[in-house]
């Protein structure tokens, strides 16, 4: 299922499934308020309320609460995440990140998945504009995949961290280049380097419906990112390092994970100008499109103002 | 005024503001209704409902709700605030903690208040127990004071971000080292050297009760940590290199900052067994009881198990 959060013409933002990629169906309204309106309140007890989900939409048949997409407008599916945690699971984009410095590859790297937190509370959703950061000359994007807790855990371990993610969804984790090589080289961060705006959407697609494509450390699907319309990135998530299971095993490691929280996995390799270098492509302006395209997660697509 | 967060016998969590250190107000009870039950929500609208608060306690004489500190247990005065970010604004404990690594001072620490995001999900109060992270062999506390924030802005100036505070409180920011040094190699974070518990506590002073002792950037009120009962730590806030303003004049720029998250200053001088090195005291263990005392914010009180 493809879970997202979306606003009415009246105004009202819901919940919602979509439907066959045309109509989305208000969680609340189609089961006459037995579901929550937010979406990360149907998170916190989905195992409960995916039943009844299913229940109204396969065996009932019920009609209530359906919209075209086209007469909606979608929000980032989870506006208010709990926490946002972003790692560095993908191997070639650190090398690569880090060879353009002419740094080499850090050995603790193979030995420990690190992330660090971000700003849970600048999410962006599908279509929405990026304001470019004042005092920022270089605007990148990041082509990641993330992964939504769908139920609370502690001192968890790989094998069986599979059944706290809720599911997956594209995550562009916008960095501002240059403020972020000033503060880290103080010791601490990324912090004003990426607080201004994080993407994710278009929806959160459940984990089950990503199973069968199952391969190397992650998923056989395709990762991409176009820049008004140029492929600039391109990857599988299959090439990652870390799984999300071993990313939740860190994570949750003497910490209680809640559901709704986000982890991303890092840039793949070849997604961001800094990898490609400025004689690929130059930092963003203002006007640019930036589109991420991961298979059977959608498409993500922002503007830069 | 002095905000908690407390638990009554009945189990009820409430805000409570606390009258001559002996007693706690229940605002909601107090109130019959009309004050919230969670300070968060309180601090959401604090300067609709800080008005509400003074007419119950000094016009009306109200007595309801009214508790012996000794009949209730006091809770992080903000459990859940809505996210935390620390700073790192004393020059002495830069400079000492690099020191002892033979590492020089950063020339940028000077340009910029430089802060990472932790883990606000994982908020202690006083007298709570703070477990020792299984595969930590170097625990440390860290003496700080937090500023809450009191009202939503962005692009704030530092000249008029103190109309941003809500109050104050003690932060201690416990801190695995062995962690932490081994993940910030690889260049991200900290994360895991300090996601596992920061205390805050014990109560929230609002900024205008701190208004008559300001000093240097900050106010002349002395700051102190002992381990056991034997004072290790000794420094005054006065001597911030960076004011609170400054903080959020950073941490808002492109960024919207809402009532109820936290910004810790970073550690006093002396304030860690980091700075002060093993000669002076071994790492914590537990059964080891950390007492912060800063003067007018009261004593925040941990025990490691």
């Amino acid at each position: 299922m493809k879970f997202v959060t979306f606003i009415k013409q009246n105004g009202q933002e819901r919940a919602g499934v979509l439907l066959e990629n045309d109509y989305v169906v208000d969680l609340h309204e189609a089961s006459s308020g037995e579901l929550p309106e937010k979406l990360l309140d149907f998170i916190e007890k989905n195992e409960e309320y995916m039943k009844k989900a299913e229940d109204y939409f396969f065996v009932s048949g019920e009609q209530k609460g359906i919209y075209q997409l086209n007469a909606i407008q979608l929000r980032a599916p989870l506006p208010l995440p709990r926490s946002f945690r972003d790692f560095y699971a993908f191997e070639q984009h650190v090398k690569t990140a880090r060879g353009m410095r002419g740094l080499e590859m850090i050995p603790e790297w193979y030995d420990i998945p690190v992330f660090y937190f971000s700003n849970h509370l600048a999410i962006k959703g599908p279509g929405e504009i990026i304001p470019k950061p004042k005092d920022s000359h270089w605007l990148d994007y990041e082509l990641e995949i993330a992964c939504i807790i769908g139920k609370e855990g502690r001192d968890i371990r790989a094998e069986e961290a599979d059944e706290f993610i809720f599911g997956y969804t594209i995550l562009n984790d916008w960095s501002a280049r240059d403020l972020q090589q000033k503060e880290m080289k103080v010791g601490l961060g990324p912090a004003k380097g990426k607080d201004f705006s994080t993407s994710i959407g278009p929806w959160i697609v459940t984990k089950e419906d990503l199973e069968p494509l199952r391969a190397g450390k992650g998923y056989d699907i395709s990762m991409k990112a176009r820049v008004n319309g140029v492929l600039l990135s391109e990857g599988n998530m299959k090439d990652i390092y870390y799984s999300f299971a071993e990313m939740i095993e860190r994570a949750s490691r003497g910490v209680t994970l809640y559901p709704g929280e986000i982890l991303g996995s890092g840039t793949v390799g070849t997604g961001c100008i800094l990898e490609l270098g400025e004689d690929v492509h130059r930092w963003l302006e203002p006007g640019d499109v930036v589109e991420l395209e991961v298979d059977h997660l959608g498409v993500l697509n922002n503007i830069i103002e």
